[in-house]
């Protein structure tokens, strides 16, 4: 079985990116697995960036891999496509400015994918699973193997390396490697989130005019209810939430604003 | 006396932009001194960039000034030394991802920069006073007028609007616009720390190998000892300090590992 490590789909994302630097200094023996290495977006990592043109981790639909671009991250991603030709599963590393701990996001409903998730989850307190099933905006990545986990973990900075996340990650990623490696199996259920949905900031003639209310900051995987304070604009006017009871994630994520997301919707459901 | 206000001379730190956009939407009434507001990079705001093609507040060396440039920022610098022309007081606002509460950074020695960061340092518990009196890189904006303070604040992400530290820094502002106004004096002494040198992460053939330690991390403004750990290298060395006892600033801020500062070393004078 051939499993690709990637970290730096996200330019400034440097957990992943060292995380991978690592990895490729100091790798891991296996017996029954190739392991293979990639760093995803070369110019971002360069630039500390998220991106050079457009978001690469939206890049990925068949649509955006046929045509001819004169995007960085849609030639870019032709050319991941056809180097993660064979894998068989992708463990794609990112960041947040969010308080999400370790979250395995899961982008498709495979046993393999689940299965890895479980084990990790069962084993690790700050270890959650998150369905995130793909963004109108364009395919993640993961769409091109047959099996993924996308490891998010933060609160962390972009263009920041900060330790105790990273030795934190390590040691999950060092785990997942062996269960893959080992090919261990669990059929016991696990609680996971699925995002069904988003949440914008306050705007005023379109242009942001708020923020993430304090009681809300830093509550990812918390319970929201109706009538719980969400937002204060900048004319300090308290906003309060109207939706249908909810698990907020991904609460403050920096590369979120542009996307219009403050924070995702989610349901608890059992995997 | 003319007092401009300025954010975004760093295009990804909301906090001194969107406390511009507050200002500019809900302006305190002054009696003796005419406000002014500056966002200073508009194209790095509008990409949520530090900067596009340099570091704006390394933009204003006479040298810089005088010279055509194709560079948007040294661009940019002409028309604000020509903007802050007249100006008698620049408040320029920024932010840090490391540690450093509400710091006063004072760039020149003159007696009304010093007297307005000294009443304010000694009306609120969380806001310091930091001389930082240029860099090798460039001049920074504050060499354009005669009198200024720039406010730093953190922790924050870049590309965050982070609640609490937006409201703290709103109040110490309307505060400082006060002071300004009403011509208050002080002649009482106050601490203030003074950046002498740099320290740059553990390399390995140039490139980044290495982290903050997790016992200096959050410590700005803290007692750094020959001796103590500063940083964890990707093989798990912990490295320690050699140096003279100082007191670290700037630890682990994004926008340094460019420059290749990992914190900032200080020694404590009386001003």
């Amino acid at each position: 079985m051939r499993v690709t490590i990637s970290g730096g789909v996200h330019g400034n994302e440097l957990t992943g990116i060292y995380l991978v630097r690592k990895l490729r200094h100091d790798t891991p023996l296996t017996h029954n697995i190739n392991l293979d290495f990639l760093l995803a977006n070369p110019k971002a990592i360069e630039a500390c960036r998220r991106y050079i043109d457009k978001d690469l981790n939206r890049s990925f639909s068949t649509h955006a891999l046929e045509r001819d671009s004169h995007l960085y991250e849609e030639e870019r991603a032709k050319v991941i496509a056809n180097r993660l030709r064979g894998c068989d599963f992708l463990i794609d590393m990112h960041s947040t400015t969010a308080n999400m701990g370790i979250t395995l996001v899961l982008s498709t409903q495979d046993k393999r994918s689940e299965n890895l998730a479980k084990i990790l989850a069962s084993e690790y307190e700050d270890v959650r699973i998150l369905q995130w099933f793909g963004s109108e905006e364009g395919d993640f990545i993961n769409t091109l193997v047959p099996s993924s986990v996308t490891i998010e973990v933060g609160p962390v900075c972009q263009g920041v390396l900060e330790p105790e996340i990273f030795w934190r990650t390590y040691k999950v990623l060092r785990r997942a490697i062996e269960v893959l490696d080992k090919d261990e199996w669990t059929s016991d259920p696990h609680l996971a989130y699925r995002i069904e949905g988003y949440e914008d900031f306050p705007r005023k003639n379109g242009k942001l005019w708020g923020m993430i209310h304090p009681e809300l900051k830093g509550r990812d995987y918390g319970q929201l209810h109706p009538g719980d304070p969400i937002f204060l604009t900048l004319d300090e006017e308290e906003i309060f939430y109207h939706g249908d009871p909810c698990v907020p994630v991904f609460i403050n994520e920096a590369a979120y604003y542009e996307k219009k997301i403050a924070f995702c919707k989610a349901k608890p459901v059992e995997i």
